[in-house]
């Protein structure tokens, strides 16, 4: 990734929050991407509460990754800040995050159940089943909330030995899907994916309640064919 | 609530009527928005039956609080009028309503079902699950129909011990959603967000049929964050 | 109604044409809408296969409601102008009549269940359940189609004692649905309401397998209040 | 149909291609859409993972039927391009060939089930069930992957005795729907009829879990009175 400056950034964080309005995974304010400088060490985040519609790249909110602390910006960051930061810190290969409440993805993580691995287009973005988290408990509740979010997300992921670019989202039980990928666009585009995907294992399921997973060699050839090393899908320069 | 004219509330109300079908809510004209001025005593409302794409601010009918006379416009209001003023009436710290057939809301409302809160999205705006209403008498219906609903509404928020900043919404058994907020806009949100939520519980209990609510401190947690005394969801001044 | 040209006649049934399309009930060029001059004894129906969006009002077919022939037009008329012309014969009080595939009233007609009454917004538009009529036989399919499917839809109102103002629609089995009204926007409205109340019945009794039909005392008032003398919904007139 | 020049395929292949994006068959970058100059022995496809809105018809890839090397293009061709090939050799009849992940069709795909006939909707376009492949074998995927996926499909429709006219789709287990046509546009409104019928079809088996297939005379007299030799539906010229 070439260095980029923060108002580029800005500007592909702003792309990336009004792609997922764009995609119908966002219902009135729910919802929030950003993405990383990991030079200048600080995160750009959507405001909190702010509509989509009214949202400009200077209303983002500049954030250390280190400390959460402003760094620029006149509004408060999405409430959900702590739960990005964790992710950025113990992730490095990411630069993307993305949290909405789409309907389908939503749906899983409400009823506490992982996305099984039913077809190409899930093996295509995830590579197994998209995992959901445990409740969180009433300690971490009543505290630091929000970044507990992001610590049982990755005692999830990191219990099931994955890896943040083999697996990049996750259902928080009871809440919803965070997604996240190399910048704040293939974040976004990870959080699509998802949705359909979850919509599509639903029907799965409905049609044929005994649906199995596909097989493990399925979802590393289509896996692999995007992401492996003599990958030929998409163009070479991307 | 700084004091507002009534040229600035018909056009409130007249944008909370279009954010209805701009959120897919509305089909052909079913669905209505009113907004409140305490100090004039004054509901303004949309006319009955006209269509949403003609609609005008000067067409929104201005009815009187106390007894429900016509002050100002030529149509005539909305037929769930009286359900409106009960709302108004009963409730001092309302100040918009609105009432739709939206999809989920109803079908939830057909069944005669509450929707539980499943998840952080109703907790961020209903404190509890939302109630359905026992179904109107032979008498009820024959009667007062429409007051009569206002009636049903009431009694079953005050016998649940509800409040209506805590509990926005209900649905009337066999008829669809009514929602309230501090103005008309606030009103069509939880309008949305409970759409939205019907939408997502009905798909919970497919995936999981033995789905339970969540636990009271999440709903807590959730619902003071945006609503409570150190709130830190949104910007300050909202 | 006051007497309308031909031209007229066109336009309205063009916007009723595309009323569909707007709604969402139409995919491809499935789908059609007429209207009736009845003192000149013709309908205007839209033509045969031809695209949506290259519809215009002089594409429509002019067809004798007496005998089927084509009095004005270069193009052929729907294929399904036999079922209209049943329509119009035996139901003088019409003006318009809408057949199309739309995803959830067909769903319903190839399930061959009718849709009871689980709510007003039923109540608001069909007094009483919307009938499916009985499968086509082999001799009526492979004779004069869609000839007999109108004479079917006819036994079935007929037999269960309806009327075509009380009962603007019904699903032919295993076809779907037809609708009418005064005039053509009329019964494409009776359309768009019959696929929200079919999708919402589906919803209900997913949710409550033993839903029941709402009584008859509210399906009278919320059908009265709308289509009876002392009317009380939408404008005086309207 | 009339010859054709290059550059006039290329801009059907691309209109091809925008109209499954405009009806809603397109997440992402899923789904491609090919047509063939069977004289210059050449199909013109959508080049691998480029973003729809960004597509130019300059940008579609030309390959050769006989060889699939690529004739004329800097992009790599999609690389579903194998699957094409095995189609457009085996199906002389055929000139456009559709693949997209839709979620109807895609969800039966992945559910292993054929989409029995319940109406007249998936008579008008299928002639009679859309049969889904048996999986692949780890052999093939780990071969070459999607010339075994057209082998696969070939295989299937060969087995049922179908041809490519009468049976213009069909879905391939675990991955998602393959329709054909005349051309790029006839193919691209097949995927559309297949999605609808999908939808359609789930909602019926769930309305009624007994619901059998339509007989075949029913079957016979839409499919006939559209694509048999006395058809009726639709215009002379067409």
């Amino acid at each position: 990734m070439p260095s980029q400056s923060l108002a580029e950034l800005r500007e592909q964080v702003l792309l990336a929050n009004l792609a997922l309005v764009k995609s119908g995974l966002v219902t009135l304010s729910w919802g929030n991407a950003s993405g990383v400088d990991r030079v200048a060490g600080v995160m750009v985040i959507k405001p909190s509460g702010v509509p989509y519609d009214r949202l400009r790249s200077e209303d983002l909110v500049v954030v250390s990754i280190e400390d959460g602390r402003v760094v620029a910006g006149d509004l408060r960051p999405s409430s959900d800040t702590p739960t990005h930061l964790r992710l950025y810190r113990a992730f490095p290969e990411i630069g993307g995050v993305v949290h909405t409440h789409s309907r389908w993805a939503t749906s899983w993580a409400q009823a506490g159940r992982s996305i099984p691995p039913f077809g190409t287009t899930h093996a295509d973005h995830f590579h197994g089943a998209v995992p959901v988290t445990r409740p969180l408990l009433r300690d971490e509740v009543e505290g630091s909330y929000e970044a507990e979010t992001g610590e049982v997300i990755l005692e999830t992921i990191t219990s099931l030995g994955l890896g943040p670019v083999e697996m990049p989202g996750i259902l928080v039980a009871s809440h919803g899907p965070f997604t996240w990928g190399h910048d704040a666009p293939d974040a976004a585009a990870n959080a699509v994916a998802l949705e359909a995907v979850a919509a599509m294992a639903s029907e799965t399921i409905r049609l044929n309640p005994t649906a199995k997973p596909v097989p493990d060699y399925l979802i590393d050839r289509h896996y692999l064919r995007k992401h492996g090393p003599s990958a030929y899908y998409g163009q070479k320069d991307h």
